[in-house]
């Protein structure tokens, strides 16, 4: 049974499909098991670091390390093997460098990462951020999970101490190099015709939430003229993400999560929040600071007024070109693809040489049941990081 | 202490504010024991009956029965008068009667109707349709609510059996004539400088989802012109909405609710439900009826498709004129008002005389925690109430 058969049960999601599995809720937890789990029976050493991730190591943990792994969390209702993948191929690549009898020169490590969808506490790459001092301890410990839970609170519900979280440089200086695995999360290997590639670049992106405030009123009593409904302000913000981002070069813009408060059919909403995820090669924020000036006018126009918060941003991150034309060598010149999506490896990008492999996804969906890779394209992923690996740390 | 007083700290929603008190769930059941010690400590005999409406009878239960009363559930994060004024003032009003002396010739009767909001299953005025059988009870048992229980589930873990809801003929045959008192959801009474008044109609409503199907996809990773984003078409939708029903004389559409599946910030929709409120003196249905026309042009521009349901309606409830006009006479000539909100009281006027009392709201705000009316107009509606209740019962 491969790595992701035997977490296939772990945290389905029957009501939205797919898997939803966020920090520290059940099935999380249940992964982080698995994952130690796994790692003990292969004799590595297994540590947990001040931010929650987890670390297995090859030889003694130390300075020089190779650094490989992803996360196990998931979007709400996300696919099987956005993370996963990256984590079971990374032991599969170390079940096989033993199998031929390789030993590493340098100490090897198997990483999961906390948090990288933002699935609970709405940052992305909370894990990586904090360990590389992205995010402010701070502003960290004070974010709010949709129950409005802070993650200090769930940090100790852990069993973390959420005053120990931030920039871990015991773990920041003992990694020489990273290789994140992953699904694609589109179809250039599709166009390509091929199983396996290394990445070129990640799309700088961000995350605002828009809150527009308004009059909670009764739905039947009151005149549409004497509404301030902050539906409709919402609304047209979604619809002005869209036209914006049809006008970027391979600009992005997406809202796909709305929540109305306090959200009865029959009641006017007194607050609407709009997540917005935008992401450009150049110009993000320029995007998103010209829908704040819409939004502004869309709310006044109702009598409503908006909040607007930037939760994240990175800017495009260029993988090393040296760390990607060397996999490229020793992978037989594999296409080296952009990708849109964000990934605890961009994080890493700005303190360590960082480079990623993509798996060939059939359809290009990800974040979606539909997720997919075939067994064949993932064998073909563990074998490229095997011999990645090797060539890294032999 | 005055009723309202006592049941204040019962389902106050910390997160969006004023109180949220859904079908069964804690608060509701809470509420349901505290209007039955009400009820037997003044001496009134208490029924549940098959559709879990509560009746609190003085004197034998019988037909020609005059009944009051109103709800005690709420809308989500709703105001503190809406619904549980109607039953406390019921019950000052047989405390002002039996101070009197007062002695009923006919059976008096105050109710606590179930689900009066749709908060929980989505259908408005649950429990008077079930006993008038305005509803279908092979559909009803069927409605689920968000964590996808069905009503007949929750009726059964209530210990009440799902089989024997429906037309209740039993409890019909025992009513002669129904009074609701009710806070005002509206200005009128502002603007008469009054404190009670009489209804006199109620504007023609109901609830319509739209469920928007796309293709989820990663928010990064998928261009614009790939997208089948349902988000955009339910945009639009809110949109329309309102210019249809500002073009509808007295016509009102609201969305107030609206759920993204899965609702990840990174994550296209797969599917989105836009729950539609529309109402108006004629024609409600034919608003939605282009609006379904415009939701499915919209949907196919983006290459998603949608479904769309009526979950209730009802049409304009012109209230018995002579009931009414009596009323008004034993109030000293109050005004009539018309409303824009739905009652059991409407449902009940297909089938019995029906009238309802207001009672002046300071801003007309109602489905909201600033919903409001003074102690002093409180008092004023019970006394009132009583009134009427002398002249029906006496």
């Amino acid at each position: 049974m491969s790595g992701l058969d035997a977490i296939a049960g772990i945290g389905a999601d029957r009501r939205r499909g797919g898997y939803s599995r966020h920090l520290f809720d059940d099935a999380e937890q249940q992964l982080r098991e698995w994952f130690v789990e796994q790692a003990e029976k292969r004799g590595l050493s297994v540590e947990t670091d001040v931010n929650t991730n987890i670390w297995a190591w090859w030889g003694p943990p130390g300075p020089g390390a190779v650094v490989t792994g992803s996360h196990l969390d998931s979007v709400p209702g996300g696919g099987a093997f956005d993370g996963p993948l990256g984590v079971v191929s990374a032991l599969e690549a170390v079940d096989l460098l033993r199998e031929r009898g390789f030993r590493p020169r340098t100490p090897l490590a198997v990483v999961v990462f906390a948090e990288e969808e933002g699935g609970r506490f709405g940052v992305p790459c909370l894990g990586s951020r904090l360990m590389t001092g992205t995010i402010n301890a701070d502003h960290a410990r004070n974010l709010r999970d949709p129950d409005g839970r802070t993650l200090a609170e769930a940090l100790r519900a852990f069993g973390a101490d959420p005053a120990r979280i931030g920039r871990d440089d015991t773990a920041l200086d003992r990694i020489d190099t990273v290789v994140e695995l992953h699904v694609e999360q589109g179809k250039g290997l599709v166009d390509w015709g091929h199983p396996v590639a290394v990445a070129d670049s990640i799309l700088g992106h961000g995350r605002w939430r828009f809150r527009f405030h308004g009059q909670g009123n009764h739905a039947g009593a009151t005149p549409i003229d004497d509404r301030n409904d902050p539906m409709v302000p919402a609304a047209q913000l979604v619809l002005a993400a869209r036209r914006t981002a049809a006008g970027t070069p391979d600009g992005r813009a997406t809202v796909g999560r709305l929540v109305t408060n306090p959200g009865g059919t029959n009641v006017i909403a007194s607050a609407v929040d709009v997540h917005l995820d935008a992401r450009a090669p150049r110009g993000a924020r320029d995007m998103v600071q010209e829908l704040t000036g819409q939004a502004r006018e869309f709310a006044a126009q109702e009598g409503c007024r908006v909040e607007v918060v930037e939760e994240s941003f990175g800017d495009t991150v260029h993988f090393d070109p040296a760390l990607r034309d060397r996999l490229r060598g020793v992978l037989d010149d594999v296409p080296a693809l952009p990708t849109g999506a964000g990934h605890d490896a961009g994080i890493l990008a700005a303190e360590k040489p960082t480079a990623m492999l993509f798996v060939r996804n059939p359809t290009g969906i990800s974040h979606a049941p539909e997720e997919h890779a075939t067994a064949g394209d993932c064998e073909e992923g563990s074998h490229a990081l095997a011999r990645v690996l090797a060539d890294l740390a032999g």
